[in-house]
């Protein structure tokens, strides 16, 4: 196959700016590499609460069914906080994960050699950190039922239930004990299974996949707050985590601020391998810098990249889109973001450093 | 009042030296202060089940109750982790809490000067870091209901109950307000409302309370996600927050992480302020080194601090503790834990430790 339909969702913020800049740079390369990309645009977050009522209306999910791979820059801003639930931007992107069966969420986090002083965390603690959290995206507590806020003798109570299923779980670990074994072979598992019930169901069926299908993944298991810790004191321990949905939540985004440069992470969010998958960047959609050229592309760029890998099977192309973006940080190009004191690095906005990736793929 | 009940739960691992060494500073003070401590031993954790097999005996539940306070050393050890959970070590912590109404739990993350280098962050980033996350300690998923693990058709589903009652959540938005109020006057209250029902109750509750009850206390909402990333990239914009207990759980060790020396942590969890509270180091057991004079002393001794302010209504003495602390680390004193190579200071042991504190109070 050398044609693929593509949907875009640029989203809100920086979404549509770093949205071109990455088309741009998936022309240049499927021209240079003998592929054809046909792309069609589609409504999601506070864009289409504002067209159509609706964070993630029903033609964007049939636009995105039937197309090969999905991008999404980011969704969301102030406009829309203030919304009920139901109109708010986040609202489309869970309907997004549920409906299109997107259960697994692949964030690495990797801190690349050009950008180690970016992070908070000592040169030594961070240098060569290259971790890849499995975060499972459509259960636990963010689906569960019943939830809901009731009112019982006159008072509140709220609730959602944190809630696993074995199918569940042990789709997401066969989805984990693939990406570690293509990787070091070092699997950590997440949980609190010395307090809850369904971490101990998490526990007993990542252990039976693990020791039935994938016999040479060394597999460990942590709680959830010394893996909040471990992150901090020794995160060249880790290689591969997989988690459920709310304790992803949290640790994948721990994991990224070690890196000091959200501008620059990517992430995939994959179902069973017979729907298109969704690639998005970890950062948000920064409206207070939205339509000033200030944004990072390279994030959106490096999803680009995870979905050619992950959809497309485009592994070469996937690697030369990655060596290129590592080699405008070598041409010392930084955006804003990652720009650092006295780097002596020269400042670019989101269109040249586009323009700089794309010349070189 | 000059004179105390105290029920003193010297648990498992390194627990019996460092509470050793603690009630010999706690001697030296009181004679100095003019005030009597009557010490009573009680039992927790792994010493418990191996005694009597139960991890929080109602012997020591009424011990503790009929005390004016309670220090607590750590529990838990390799031992006991492969029990059945309700065999384990933890489970009468999460009994002791519960059944003593203890539903808040104070955890300060304060970077001392003296210790700075011993983080794994920058010293520009957590130099003055100063921290009280105030937790929830008996709602939340730790102890809703429905809870299990049921098979259904013949598959396994695992499930526990996230929820809050609004009175939960009043009186933890009450202790924290108090805390606020007492120190610079802002509150952060960390929920994930953008998702979750039990958190949008959590983040109105929190809100009424502060609006009408602490109005000098400046209140601002972050999701947990983010909360964990900030904490990393810029730990100085929190001052006091306020959290659910599973929240709190991970942020308040991801807090205590940046501080790099955990052996130096203390916490106090408390209840309505008519019984007694528990005070115990955020440190765990370390079986690995128990009983070979290695421990770190000064975080239950800290913890003493807390249990002379808040229990015994001893400000003053607290002070001195604390200071006297601070005095033993400027005489450049550490224990394993937290030396550095090359920082010229001398390792002691934990008695030595223990000795020096209680010779200068
Ligand atoms: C926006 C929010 C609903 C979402 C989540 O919690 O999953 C986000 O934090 C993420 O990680 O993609
Ligand atoms: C041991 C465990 C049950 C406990 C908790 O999760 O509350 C511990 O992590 C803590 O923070 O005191």
């Amino acid at each position: 196959k050398d044609s693929y339909d593509i949907t875009l969702l640029p989203g809100d913020g920086i979404g549509p700016e770093i949205m071109s800049a990455t088309t741009g740079v998936l022309l240049a390369l499927s021209k240079r590499c003998n592929f054809e990309l046909r792309t069609t645009e589609a409504l999601i977050g506070g864009a289409a609460i504002d067209a159509v009522g609706d964070p993630f209306p029903d033609e964007s999910l049939r636009q995105c069914l039937s197309s090969d791979s999905v991008l999404l820059s980011c969704i969301g801003g102030y406009k829309w906080d203030a919304n009920p639930r139901h109109l708010r931007p986040e609202s489309g992107l869970l309907k997004m994960r549920k409906s299109m069966g997107l259960f697994a969420n692949l964030r690495p986090a990797r801190v690349l050699s050009q950008l180690v002083d970016a992070s908070t965390l000592k040169r030594e603690i961070v240098e060569g950190v290259d971790i890849m959290v499995v975060r499972e995206l459509t259960g636990d507590v963010y689906f569960g039922t019943p939830k809901g806020i009731d009112v019982i003798d006159g008072k509140r109570v709220g609730y959602n239930n944190m809630i696993y299923g074995e199918g569940e779980i042990e789709r997401i670990a066969r989805v984990a004990g693939d990406v570690a074994s293509k990787r070091s072979g070092k699997l950590c598992s997440v949980d609190k299974a010395n307090v809850l019930d369904v971490s101990q169901l998490w526990r007993d069926v990542v252990t039976e996949i693990m020791s039935s299908e994938f016999k040479d993944v060394e597999l460990s298991h942590m709680y959830v707050d010394n893996a909040a810790m471990q992150l901090i004191r020794y995160p060249k321990q880790f290689d591969t985590i997989v988690t459920g949905n709310i304790f992803g939540d949290i640790l994948s985004d721990e994991a990224s601020m070690l890196v000091g440069s959200l501008g620059m992470l990517p992430s995939a969010s994959i179902g069973d391998g017979l729907g298109p998958g969704v690639f998005e960047p970890c950062h948000g959609s920064a409206p207070d810098i939205a339509g000033t050229d200030k944004a990072n592309p390279l994030a959106l760029i490096l999803s680009a990249a995870m979905m050619l890998r992950y959809d497309l099977d485009r592994d070469a192309e996937a690697t030369i889109l990655e060596r290129s973006v590592e080699a405008v940080l070598d041409m010392k190009l930084r955006t804003a973001d990652i720009k650092q004191e006295g780097d002596g690095c020269r400042l670019v906005g989101c269109i040249e450093m586009g323009k700089a990736v794309a010349d070189i793929v």
